[in-house]
């Protein structure tokens, strides 16, 4: 339910308005020295309140660790840590169990749990229980660091303007490591300025925007995953679904892939300073469900933010009849470069479990 | 690896030309007298060499269950079942382990499992292991239609043609059930007598195309699934990208969403009939990885075929030079048209997995 | 790792030197009121310092809830829990890690952990990790009495000094209750004050001893377990190995059934008031891995503490030579009363996650 | 259910008379060679008919293998295995379901399947399950071996009479190579004369006893196994209970332990030839649930055999009187003999999978 993989297993907990969240890492290895200060630089990348395109709302997300690290090494034992909630809004939330908002959790949690449902601040939906995902993916991140591997996400798509991603046989290092050092990480900066506006312009009409993340990890050796319901590809889209208002994951060329011929899409072997690479790259990394060697390259589809100001159309469940409905509180009006770092996380922590398993 | 499920396990084994293929089905509930002849007229929708449209050559596909049943009931043990494989071509394959095929998984699975690889007819990776998940599938459709759940997938897309599908908010039963009477599953057959004429262009051309196979459940009730990792999505993309040549999963208006506002894509809440319905189906039936009492619809993306009669490009790995490669044999231009029934079975498996939890 | 369940998870976290220690729960089912006053009065019975039998060691284990509940009830989200370690000796521990302590976990966890293994108090193999389990239990137990299921353990055994527990066809709710409220559960109150002085004679002579520990679970229905590897024996077997110390686990007359003739061993059926019963019990309450509807007996083994104060033999691990060692701090000489209700913790939490599922 | 390990799966079909059983082994490394004959003389180890004190009735468990081998050796792909079941009296069985068998899972599998239950022969309960765990268990077996791990066992005790075992400190290599060599695998031969009159006694009146059996695993390296739940205890406990008759599970001294000091019962470290050693092996190879590198132990309490052929009480189900019955057929007066290759296949499995992890 609330428990990502196999071998290195992250529990998180929490809902928006209880007295904290947090996650417990088990499985991380023994003697691994995290560098808490990039732990911090990239929960920040997530934090809201940071740029004109996010919520003004602030958090203080210091993460206090409570087991798992002595002298600021891993022991063997598991990672749990606590973020507190503070000075939460404490007006009444009541009402929206009433009136559900239009493709919030709202209604479904509520047939799913009942009354009892902790509707403040969207509960344990809330895109505010990423923050500990982000935690135990920096985490990931590091380690896999370790052996070479580098995670990077870029903003592929907001609303209709698409970033310029390089070529997903070529993708370097050097091309992931500028994004990482970018605010708002695109490869087309006026792309990305056109995106900003974008999102600003749905904002000034009480909209929101939705947009893809397309992640690139490189380094990955050939051979990890395993066949069938093991591989690769389910496993990130099992992972990757638990982020909210994902609606959509696919690999290397995606499902564009359905309007090509094989003589296209086939990406052809050839011999490259001694190594088996392939020429194009439409499979993303991933063939039969275990990695090539080459690039994996995974997109994730992102719904509009589903609060938005404007007045909508909901019920109320108490008469029975159908009710205006105003959204109040300050919400993104786009949340994709916010998931940006979360994508990254879940990708990091997804493939590192199966590289240790 | 090769099971699916939780509490509803189905479990793959063989290969394309070991003795045999087949599952174990552990988990269904006693007592339940399968239609043995839909299960083979199910079957059949999967099995090649039918159509225009299909690899001519032949399979006796008749399983042989050796457990689990009494008298045609379930009596509570795991149902096994067993295809033998019969007349398999017995040219040499050796040469295929020096030359891996472009976009196929030769050369991923030798990295994995070394030269004890059974690359035969594409050993454990050959889509004719989605034969015993056809079977497994056609037992859980018969039960959830004895819960009221209908599933039947259209193929939304070949190449460039586009099905029309009815609004994902009213689809109705009628709808599905015109779909299952189909040889092929399209609302509009001049969209579907086109998608043949591409298929067909693409085999004149030693080609092949892909598609979009969209997949509907009707009758699930509000409530079924988990937060986070346990969601409806993430289970579900977990078992789908389990079938051969899937390249991304998505949910409703899936990857189209990222280009939507949020004033359109929200889907309001109206009431019914004193039901709570959505105006639109935008969500595809799930908020928060739990059903809404709404269709659920899922759009599953498929490569073209990656087995072309063309000539292509590879390495041959003994010498370690790039090599040509001619593929021989016969191979379906598009496999979109023999994976619909798949995609139903494994949809079919997994929300059936979910209920039973 | 140190997840117990499936349906209901109970992540345990922390070391006894690390600033906290704790859990998470998840799949609690949502609108369940806990009684804290019992919570606490349950995990007081585990507590140390309580009695002449128990070390004088003070613990402040107050639980904060940090999620999951809003109003007393669970609304559906983990509840995660947090005990925090207060004032433990700082004095210095690496000395254990040249000289392992005989028949503890400080020799395998460095060969597993490597020098980050964190010894200090026995890290996260600390007795002090059944404290959350205990917090996690109470809320089980009370579940399981909501659906008319009572758990209680006596202590079976210690030293060679015996109970006389009633016969395990015909154990009553009454008989438990008296048990629960004991705070030596015995039910020969004699036979339990010759295990009181076989402590303190342990004690006096700087030695300790260990007992068997016998839980009852009564009104259990028939049909609960899976076969196989699924059963009751085998997953309450699993979960009971969990707690530090013990060493055998088995059910009903277990080891002495090895010894009977199977005319004497095998339990007749009989109706009784409409009712399917045995006339004895010596499977104690489960056949085939499935409850019989007769009451659940199930013995555990506890082996003598393995912190003793008179001096021993080790090695020391930086010298290669043999070493004498003393080991300091105050410890229970019989760990057995306080492990009885971490038993019925375990034991809660099975059965519940087998009734869940 | 009916699937045991994790990184190496192995899923058990079949009942008494449906037409096979069978196993489904996933995650066999690549490219291993099974010694078949050594697989078939390690069946026979279990198979009936072949010694005074077993059944007459014979099986031939002839398995054939569907999957997963090319050339005899593994491919990567999954092993399925299937035995046919030949020549079953097909006599009524429907009595039964009227009169359950005292101490069988006949009751409660009706409970839990309800009238569909397959009875006959003891259903998906009989011991003949055991025959494709046995297979299984003679892969882990050889692959062990290759890593320099024996496991053997000795029937520890029949009835009230005890073998007489090495010293687990120092039991040998050669201790258990004599042990596999013998028919009726004990360390004292006079002793198993009795064990085997005491079978022979209660056989002549129409009666039958149970045991316990010992197993040993030598040569596995100290670390394996993880902490809390994911012990090797834990695991192995686990595992073992799910054959048909264990009552109980215990490691090293067990039971005994709970009768014991802690300083007679605390094993000291010694060096001996640079390595880190203990004088005594009371804990039987685990600490913490992590081995240790001393013999693992496992004593495993099996209960007399339920189907005796004397008069016993039961109830008639359709009548709901007390009913009197006497179960025909033939049965092995003792199961301990037999499931000796059971326990050492179920412990090699476990063992193998917690290696591979």
């Amino acid at each position: 339910m609330n428990t990502l993989g196999n071998k290195l297993k992250v529990t998180v907990f929490g809902q928006s308005h209880a007295p904290a969240i947090g996650c417990v890492i088990d499985g991380l290895p023994a003697g691994f020295a995290p560098d808490m200060d990039r732990v911090a630089a990239f929960m920040a990348r997530r934090a809201p309140g940071q740029n004109a395109w996010s919520t003004p709302r602030k958090e203080s997300d210091t993460p206090e660790i409570l087991s798992g690290l002595v002298d600021g090494r891993t022991c063997g034992a598991p990672v749990a840590m606590v973020i507190r909630n503070a000075d939460q809004h404490s007006r009444d939330y009541s009402g929206l169990k009433r009136t559900p908002r239009p493709s919030h959790a709202d209604y479904t949690a509520m047939v799913k749990y009942g009354e009892n449902y902790d509707i403040r601040g969207g509960g344990q939906f809330s895109g505010r229980l990423t923050a500990p995902l982000c935690f135990a993916g920096a985490f990931a991140l590091q380690l896999l660091e370790q052996r070479g591997i580098t995670v990077a996400a870029h903003i592929g798509k907001i609303e209709n303007i698409d970033d310029a991603p390089p070529d997903f046989a070529s993708v370097s290092r050097e091309d992931l490591e500028a994004l990482l050092r970018k605010p708002f990480p695109v490869f087309d900066d006026t792309a990305g300025m056109n995106m900003r506006q974008a999102v600003e312009a749905a904002r000034m009409e009480q909209d929101s925007v939705g947009g893809v993340i397309r992640c690139f990890v490189l380094g990955l050796p050939a051979g990890v995953g395993e066949p069938m319901f093991g591989g690769v590809e389910n496993r990130l889209a099992a992972a990757l679904f638990g982020i909210p208002a994902v609606r959509g994951v696919s690999f290397g060329t995606g499902f564009a892939a359905a309007g090509m011929r094989g003589s296209v899409h086939n990406d052809p072997f050839v011999m490259e300073d001694g190594r088996v690479r392939t020429r194009t790259n439409h499979a993303g990394g991933v063939l039969g469900g275990i990695t090539s060697g080459m690039p994996l390259v995974v997109n994730i589809a992102v719904k509009p933010t589903a609060s938005i100001s404007r007045e909508q159309e909901t019920v109320d469940l108490e008469t029975g009849e159908n009710a205006p409905l105003v959204i109040h509180g300050r919400h993104d009006p786009c949340i994709v470069p916010r998931a940006v770092p979360v994508a990254e996380a879940v990708t990091a922590l997804t493939v590192l479990d199966m590289m240790l398993e």
